[in-house]
């Protein structure tokens, strides 16, 4: 499948994590949608940190974004990761066709981001301009709360939306097909595994169509291509899934 | 004005707070439209937390909301404010009539929702399941690191926001007339003012375009008489905007 336009489509991220650029990554590359992954280029071709920081300044002609991601697409310059879903997943067939479905599909999507958000602040529970090492002792605790409160609390939600979509047989959040939330779900999923360890397999008996919908989203053609290519950054200590063996919780029994 | 259609609009939302429900709120209030703010109601007509218990619980009919604020509007039950006021707005004529304006009231709301998570998070650093009292230090370090860098930030983004919308004269974040982003800013410059007062006197010299949407939206008729009436909850110490001194800047010089 080729772009289903003559648009060209500009993803503006950090170009060495995966971070929240990663779930719009994804969606091009199920969708199978030339993208342009501007910031990787190099910087002799208008690529690197220095074209994020030029969109993030432009203003005038556009209304400027306050962060990364941000695509731009023909005129439109658009930020936030659920506004860009929002945005781009009908167009690729990646969202649902009725108003309840796309409604239910962007609550969820919400939900993820808030989760995103918390995951973030395990690393980083007073300021995001100080280093983790600085606040390492309060990173201690609210990772402790995140394993033992919340990661059960958000899982266990997503768990019941997948069981009780009967029409989507629970294979799928929204509806009866895959759409940007499934994907998003993927990696949040894999993102939590890989920081927390621990703290997931203690979940993991509990949560077994979270992971049915993980794994049959790896293996989808375009997806398992992708994942498997040097496009897909690998987790590190600079995004939002960390591993710090420190903030995970105690092995399972 | 009467509402749109027949429907009978729900608001479920803890009913002693301001919280997140009051975007909502504001949104039906300026539009002048009739909405059941249920858990308001007495326990004997079906009103109290009971009813948001009872919301949150259900399933098959409709997803399962994770948290309030939550609107039920015909068949429909939806979460997250954002996708309460994206659903909403246009049929009360609070929305951008184009595609570019709604993208943009969207993109900003969403960093409306980060910015209030941030100050949820400054008297909540650890966790949301602890009180205030037992993560009071932590509190302290992340207030610190809100008031001298992220509300300047972000307050400082929003007014370059209204500065560059030339079509709707500095007077409105997005377009030309007002729209549910305006309600929204206006509600988390009331709180920030009352939360951090020493905080938002040091940068109000800097916003006086937010300053003075944030007083027009006050004198606008139907929210003037709102916020004059009962409906209209104090801020308190059990809301998102609390005035906790200790974690308030220094007074302005």
């Amino acid at each position: 499948m080729t772009s289903p336009s003559s648009d060209r489509y500009e993803l503006y991220y950090w170009p060495n994590i995966q971070g929240r650029g990663e779930f719009i990554r994804l969606l091009f590359e199920e969708a199978g949608v030339t993208y342009v992954d501007v910031a990787r280029l190099p910087e002799r071709e208008g690529g690197g940190v220095s074209a994020i920081l030029q969109i993030l300044q432009a203003d005038g002609a556009h209304l400027s974004p306050f962060a990364p991601p941000i695509i731009r697409v023909g005129e439109l310059v658009i930020a936030q990761v659920a506004t860009i879903l929002q945005f781009l997943a009908p167009r690729f067939g990646l969202a649902p066709e009725d108003e309840r479905g796309r409604v239910e599909a962007h609550q969820l999507q919400l939900t993820l981001v808030d989760l995103v958000a918390e995951v973030h602040d395990t690393h980083h529970p007073i300021s995001t301009s100080l280093y983790y090492e600085d606040q390492k002792a309060e990173a201690k605790r609210r990772a402790s709360a995140f394993v033992e409160e919340r990661l059960p609390k958000f899982l266990g939600y997503f768990e019941k939306v997948l069981r009780h979509n009967r029409v989507g047989a629970g294979r799928h959040l929204v509806g009866t097909s895959l759409t940007y939330v499934d994907l998003s779900m993927f990696q949040v999923l894999s993102g939590l595994a890989h920081a927390f360890p621990n703290g997931f397999a203690q979940v993991a008996q509990d949560i077994p169509l979270l992971l049915a919908l993980r794994d049959s989203v790896a293996a989808r053609p375009r997806l398992a291509a992708y994942l498997a290519s040097r496009r897909r950054l690998p987790f590190n200590e600079e995004g939002i899934f960390r591993h710090y063996p420190e903030l995970d919780g105690t092995p399972a029994r």
